[in-house]
């Protein structure tokens, strides 16, 4: 965190494009420019006398060699993304000018930026607080309408408002409690102990609506986790393709956390869907099919929505097979939605689907589709939709899409339950503090008003270099 | 070629960055941005009444609903790149964000840039010649600083000048002798044909040395086309490969013309070498080896060097048999090198050495190397460097890089050859300004003093969108 240095690095997408931009931020920002570019129009001589907030026409040079010509913007500390003096080269976006500007401007005393160093530097100069600074992490990485709203709503600080309140208030009523111990002898109480009450009463809900929420906004960010279950050929990977054909936005597949499980995401109406398809696992020798079935189990207990899929042509036998996983787990707060395939090649689905559902003895949803001729696919969409509309909050509410946050809510949570209870059992000031003090801590771990080079750390190594 | 239409695209990489580059340009640039860009400082109401050359900070919205906090750059014309008004908006570098922008500006009235747009409305408004808008697309290119030089010169426009100032003196001449038509009763020369004809000399003089600068310039440009020969298991992809470690720049293996061809690129003091190798297209049977020898054939004649592997352990007929390709072939202007590879088995490669040179009558170097263990691969390198730079025309001369250009230069070269003829037959004035005028439109193709849409079309087709 050395931030009397310069520092650079290259803030466009990698790769060759029209424009590229390279970010120059610190102390000597305006000095190292002035040995870079030079303006073909005289009356402005150097990097340290244009304008702040305007932009130039230049040339970018190494000595006498013409790197490139292109733009320059100049922004003066404080007015800038980093609080410091910043210039950033727009330059063209051929890899080897790119390489070769950051080159120059090593040379000439920059360092290479450290990934979100630029976004770290806007937090320690206290342009942003540590949750905004999380947020902007968040935005670059948002690929749907619902996280990149979350993302948005992150930045605007509204989450880092509320907490600081709280946080105000409850600092206000612990300094009257420390203040009383300083008059220990003659007992008074200035914490009005009735008001403390309601304050911690209001603050012990309002952390427990936002560690609630965090089960929809990490959904939202992540994707909504949902299973597929079911005998192998009984057309999972059909249904997945018909789902991620009808996808309305970008598909990906990214290779899950064990190799068996290759996940798609897909996007209806700006929400992600994560698709965990456990096909596969049950081809396998014994002391193996144990292994999958234990990671399926893992897989189904993450699951927020459980697809169990039967073949319409299975026997009672056949079906209760496919039901194995679904009784093994206790499926509290899952949705799950029995999917009848291949209603194809049955006569009667709705006499087949009476019939199943008179077998099946567990609560959720059924539906009769046939995933190879895409018949009724368009309601299971509409129930993804619906489901995962259901678990959202009003839209004002402020959601935690954030592990860290979550995690250090879930301790101020314990630690104000212990503040209540020592209310109750009218506990003496200097212990009532101390608990008051450990919620102070971590809510202020959140925006970063406490905060240490771990946290810190841990935060900025996932962001992207130049941001 | 709408100039009235108003055009945006993302102009930065493709893909997810710190921060991306959304290019707005034309006459309803400001117009549009009103609707999209919003100041959180009041004083500065608008995209329109933004001083000219600024930069900054905005929210992004669509309608009511915010898309990004970013900055915003605004130009006057004819004060942009295009000589229209443009903006550039830096946004967060997510790709969801980067396309709900131009998503809002299509729908709020601009139109997606076709590739090269920007950069065509640029040389439509004089802002470039054409010569130098193919440069713009040349600097984005180029992976290599020899490349990287050329098209920076390209750019500055040096060559474009030379071609203008040959053009305009032949234009004075061809006014004169023109001139001499509308009183040709009279019989009066205005065009003095003495210094007409050291004109026309001196031109024709500076056209065959650019045209013959063209097949360095293209090398510097595409690459070195070096082609790799000898049997199978002789070493060729180990002196590739050792070649390819001990390169000090960008590595590249791109598909080649053909699926048997894969092509190595590697850069050596600035110089990228193409390497063409003919490995394994003996291997198949008689049929499609005679398609795979015409290949290798074809691919020979483009080399402008050919390494000719040996095995140091082959006997007479087998150093024959590695000839055979090069002898098929007339080698005039070629480079042919001699690589004795596997020396490390050989007990007096000096002795080997000469015995090879006895047997081969062919004019070349000779180098006796050890590709497995590196042995003299630095020789061999220094080899290529030194027929790379022998080729090179002086520092200061303009080099020809463009298929387009060289083609224009070959025609006005030819029609000048006419004129001179014309000049010796002592040709009337009528005819030869019709040969005049002939070389005057093709060097106006080149700078686009003369130009029509297929001309434009065929080279803004090549550029990338945003530029």
């Amino acid at each position: 965190m050395q931030l009397n240095e310069t520092i650079c690095a290259i803030s466009s997408p990698p790769g060759q494009g029209a424009v590229a931009i390279v970010r120059l931020s610190g102390d000597s920002a305006f000095e190292i420019g002035n040995k870079l570019i030079e303006f073909p129009d005289n009356k402005e001589k150097s990097a340290s006398t244009i304008a702040a907030n305007s932009i130039r026409f230049c040339k970018i040079k190494d000595g006498d060699m013409l790197i490139d010509e292109g733009m320059a913007a100049f922004f003066h500390a404080p007015h800038s993304y980093t609080s410091e003096d910043t210039i950033e080269i727009y330059c063209h976006g051929s890899q080897y000018i790119q390489q070769r500007i950051l080159e120059t401007l090593i040379k000439n005393g920059a360092r290479l930026a450290k990934p979100g160093e630029f976004t770290l530097r806007a937090f320690l100069n206290g342009k942003l607080d540590l949750s905004q600074a999380e947020g902007v992490a968040d935005l670059i990485a948002s690929g749907s309408e619902a996280a990149h709203r979350l993302a948005i709503n992150q930045i605007k600080g509204g989450f880092s408002e509320e907490i600081k309140m709280l946080r105000d208030e409850l600092l206000h009523f612990v300094t009257l409690i420390e203040l009383e111990l300083d008059f220990s002898e003659e007992d008074v109480e200035f914490a009005d102990r009735e008001q403390l009450y309601n304050l911690i009463d209001k603050i012990e809900r309002k952390l427990r609506k936002l560690i609630r929420s965090f089960s929809y906004g990490n959904a939202i960010k992540n994707g909504i986790p949902v299973a597929i279950v079911g005998k192998t050929n009984v057309g999972k990977s059909t249904l997945l393709n018909k789902l991620l054909h009808e996808e309305k936005a970008i598909v990906s597949e990214i290779a899950g956390t064990t190799r068996d499980f290759i996940e798609d995401t897909i996007s209806l109406e700006g929400i992600t869907f994560r698709f965990i398809d456990t096909a596969g696992i049950r081809k396998t020798s014994n002391e193996i099919e144990t292994i999958g079935i234990e990671r399926a189990l893992k897989k189904l207990r993450e699951a927020q929505i459980v697809l169990v899929m039967i073949d319409a042509n299975d026997n009672q036998e056949e079906i209760e097979k496919s039901l194995e996983f679904i009784k093994a787990e206790s499926h509290i707060n899952k949705h799950i939605l029995f999917i009848i395939n291949k209603i194809d090649s049955v006569i009667n689905p709705d006499l087949l689907l009476h019939d199943i559902k008179s077998k099946i003895n567990i609560k959720g949803d059924y539906y009769t589709i046939s995933a190879k001729f895409g018949t009724n696919i368009q309601q299971l969409e509409n129930k993804l939709i619906e489901i995962a509309k259901q678990d959202s909050p009003p839209d004002s509410s402020v959601i935690v899409t954030n592990a860290r946050h979550f995690e250090a809510l879930q301790k101020s949570h314990e630690s104000i339950l212990r503040v209540i209870e020592g209310l109750d059992n009218k506990l003496s000031g200097d212990l009532l503090s101390m608990d008051i003090r450990e919620v102070l801590h971590y809510l202020g771990e959140i925006t970063g008003e406490i905060t240490n080079d771990e946290i810190l750390g841990n935060i900025f190594k996932n962001f992207c270099i130049g941001k």
